[in-house]
């Protein structure tokens, strides 16, 4: 593959371009079922060749049946003199998803039980669902609820809940191994920004990326609805989960926080290293939280009967930032900037998969003469290069036992460094794989000759 | 057996019913043989059906022998104008535990080797004791030596040695299985409250509470004296070493100090991760230090011919207090709170013992539905609940290799609500034992039907 | 062997004359080959009978070629008044060692690119070599060469490369078992006194205290040329690399700085272990630091070709101080009373390395009686003593997998109180070796009778 390093990203132009692309997804009224998927997926299309599956309703995938389709047109809450109180159209965050057809009068008192609020952030509209128990309901303001008076009010959610399909979009970047590399995103959620939206467009992007050269790993991209999407398609392809070799989920990179990777239920699996190790030497803080089974699509990835080496990286951690799940994660709080940043971290991960490998060294009784070869400074006595010095640790420790991420990290140098440093060595026949079927199709450097 | 987690205790009434037969223990002069161990048990078995044994003197226990059986009338050291100075019929202290019949008259030069003192705390009395060497003593503060006048002094200590027996409590609280619980105490130091009076009576008020309800284990309590009585012991049951799957050594449980747990010699068997879980998760600060050869019985049950999984669980550390092993470790410095404070803590211990165990998530391919079988709240996109995450996270890591106590420890959560999720998913059928015979006899919550 | 504890050094006396030898030394000028090596081993012939070893010019060494033999007599470079600007005699690191003869006059900017100054350090010498690539030049301080007018310049190195030999020294201190220690020290820096002449002093004079006892492990000693001296050595001694039980590089060690201690790949191996623990019982600030394949011969011996536990000790470490290669590591750079202490701390590792052993307790069950055989206090109820604490420990964990120096560190007493108490218990029979072929000759105790 061609150079996927630290600036491999073409940067700005990717991060106004992905921010456009949100700012076209974000009014779309998405669920896990619906049309909302369908024209999130079509528009990702205009990106990369996204393929669309369609499950029908009843299908049974392990515990779980594919639910009805839902779709909606309008709904609102409308007082005695005609006037919306509680409009679908201006917010679709405003009704439940999955709420049942409803056209009836009440009181405010009769209302007020279908009415949910964030007493603690009044200003703004939370998120809520109810997919699996048939109900209905809107959400507001919580100021908006206080001011609403006494009296009767007329009710509609026109919407449908009825047998049909569950969408979601698939994508297989080929490499030279059958060996997978899963990127899943969920696109269930309707308008909020950073959760999910910010996962989408980044991996998309990410897919373009990869698509323009030619990996080492075939990297499948999911763009499910979360749970039952992963769930379904864990289902339907369970044979292939075998070739999963690493796995990211993707969600809230779009905000300005600090980047927070959550690990895989292994906790010492290569995508966790890979991961921790990219931040690490990023200049930036981080943060490393232990896998819990509670979060996005790593809950299905990572449960016991797969077990697969599935972390979640994040900019600020779902669930801990006052703008979840409400109406403030909105386009203000995503930026071109962050969602860059967050796919050039995304590539260079992906460049550490791509080249990590373990090798033997075929001097291994004492150091060889690097220096007749020209691979170190011919005067002696002043401080080693940064070069020289991995080329030091790759003969050191290559002894059939330790990756290269590994000696990355024994030594404290970064990644790129030793990979750099072990293909030199290769190339003077000082360093050799240890499984040839493992290793990257083409060494990093004869790709860019 | 029926509810042993926080609050079984019934708190108040059994601190003050602990603090009153404490005070009724405390005159009596005890020490490794003799009377004053037969009135300690026929007075603990007021409480509980304690069996004593008797092993005459001369007997071998591994590379000890049964030492002659002492018994105390009388001592003194009187003046010439016939005062006794120093009288143990106001502290029994007063005399070297095993003192050798003595009366003579002698100078107090001559006396002053046989009078110890503790200079940094001159208003103490020391507790001393001669057991394996025939020798005799007087115990004073460093005061009262310093006040005594040159002069003739008459002896006397009015005791015998003799051909007799070694005397210890025992008590089986039998339980569901043949595995063992040992929980051991020393019932051989005269009046010294804390060590270990609170000792003798916490664990005869756990074995009453273990003894009203129908364990899972069985539950083997020693009243014995301190090393010879544990030597004697394991030399006697051998065989019975075995079936001890879990041991704790009891002492100090009076004082006001936080609690003090010191490992197994093992570090990691299950009685010391679930004595660390109880006080992690109880309120208050706390101290957990490694095993080390010095100490209690522990000693004994942890040398390496038996190795087996005891710890010692205290309030503040026996030998780190100013109060140990001098007439200020008396009444007043034990109270009623802390006695009960010190039993809540052990019934939690015996709490996550009883009901720790191994599952297999029987779905373990994705998560299953929990909320068609009415265990996961119905609305969507708010937080979890604290029985929901548990219930998550006994479904992600029973996959045959963590107990309950180990998932407790992983999650953070604490293992009852742990326990509970458990519960509630083999009642679902989500959740299987791996080996049904090392489970509860009956499940926890069962037993409250 | 007779005590070699801490306090066997004969302190004051063995400094003293370390830094006389090390003041005798200080002017030969060294290099990886040539009679400045002749002369430095026939220095330390006056203290110990090393084996001068002369490999020829041509010989293959694993990857490595035995160079051309390098000597100087005179070098300088001289302005058109006569005057020497740069002088060899003046001091020895104003050439580059191994510069090729040369005489030719020259501007003074053709001879710029042959100079070499530290901007920084603008008064000091750098230490330059160029053994590899046939080159030639002076080392100068900055200020000096700021100094220099523009003009004609004369230049003379009057140096011979030549066909000869590789010379270096090896004396074996045989003990009861073959198995070796080996201790390594570079020998090819010329006026540099702390890097490396203050290890060569202190080898000597270890190997001088050695020879003076009978070891239980034979003691190699090699004083050698950096890197191709260990490589050299390696490839024709391959087979005796399976003795290699334990090992040290010793240099740095007479400057004032605190120890400082580089483990061996490995990482925990028991010369790791051994050293730590002295360090870390002796009363001063030290530094452990991990393996890195930059630094001296340690590099070779834990290539992973080999991996023999070999670490490296300094006080300040090679590299990271000031005075490092250049003319500021001079005599006023180390004293007597730093290599005194290298010399006594390298002596309290041996003391470890030789009365480290496993045992197992023979009465496992229980403690035995230690007072029936004198070895405990009669009076009980007060504070154990430090012999009988690690009585305890020896009791407790023989069982036949924790060697002494395990034990030490698990109870963090110091490792010769424990193994008095081993010897103490081997003498009662209450202790045995569990491989008594690996076991000291004599134990320690004995030889002092």
């Amino acid at each position: 593959m061609t150079s996927l390093g630290p600036g491999a990203s073409d940067g700005n132009a990717s991060g106004l371009e992905m921010r456009e692309l949100l700012r076209r997804l974000y009014p779309i009224c998405r669920s896990i079922t619906g049309d909302g998927v369908r024209q999130t997926l079509a528009l990702l299309q205009e990106v990369i060749p996204i393929e669309v599956h369609e499950v029908p309703t009843g299908t049974r995938v392990f515990d779980w049946t594919i639910p009805k389709e839902w779709n909606i047109r309008d709904a609102y809450v409308q007082n005695a003199r005609g006037e919306r109180v509680i409009d679908f159209k201006r917010h679709n965050l405003h009704v439940v998803s999955y709420s049942v057809p409803v056209r009836a009068a009440m009181s405010l008192a009769e209302l007020r039980p279908h009415l949910h609020t964030l007493p603690g952030q009044p200003d703004l509209i939370p998120y809520r669902t109810s997919y699996y128990k048939e109900d209905w309901g809107f959400c507001l303001a919580h100021r908006q609820l206080q001011a609403l008076p006494e009296g009767d009010y007329e009710v509609c959610i026109d919407s449908s809940l009825e047998p049909g399909h569950l969408t979601y979009g698939e994508l297989l970047v080929e490499g030279a191994s059958q060996q997978e590399v899963l990127i899943s995103c969920h696109c269930c959620h309707p308008s909020l920004a950073d959760d999910n939206l910010s996962g989408l467009v980044v991996a998309a992007f990410l897919a373009r990326q990869l698509a323009r050269i030619s990996p080492r790993y075939s990297y499948r991209f999911l763009f499910i609805p979360g749970t039952i999407g992963a769930i379904t398609w864990l289902s339907l392809n369970e044979e292939r989960t075998s070739a999963i070799r690493h796995g990211l989920v993707l969600t809230c990179l779009g905000d300005r926080g600090n980047f927070t990777y959550k690990k895989s239920r292994r906790g010492e699996a290569d995508i966790d290293v890979a991961v921790r190790h990219v931040l690490k030497h990023s200049a930036r803080e981080h943060r490393i939280v232990d896998f819990s089974p509670y979060g996005y699509d790593e809950r299905q990835y990572c449960s016991p009967g797969f077990d697969l080496p599935v972390g979640c990286l994040m900019r600020s951690h779902h669930g801990e930032f006052a703008q979840y799940h409400t109406s403030a994660d909105n386009l203000d709080f995503v930026d071109a900037a962050s969602l860059a940043e967050s796919l050039e971290k995304l590539l260079a991960v992906v460049h550490v998969l791509e080249h990590d490998g373990t090798y033997v060294n075929l001097n291994p009784k004492c150091e060889p003469q690097l220096g007749k070869r020209g691979l170190y400074s011919a005067t002696g006595g002043a401080n080693i290069k940064p070069l020289e010095l991995a080329m030091m640790w790759v003969l050191n420790l290559s002894d059939g036992t330790s990756s290269l991420l590994a000696i990355a990290e024994r030594s404290g140098l970064p990644f790129a460094l030793i990979s750099d440093a072990a293909t030199m060595l290769m190339q003077h026949q000082l360093l050799a794989p240890v499984r040839p079927d493992t290793m990257p199709a083409q060494p990093a450097s004869r790709a860019a000759q």
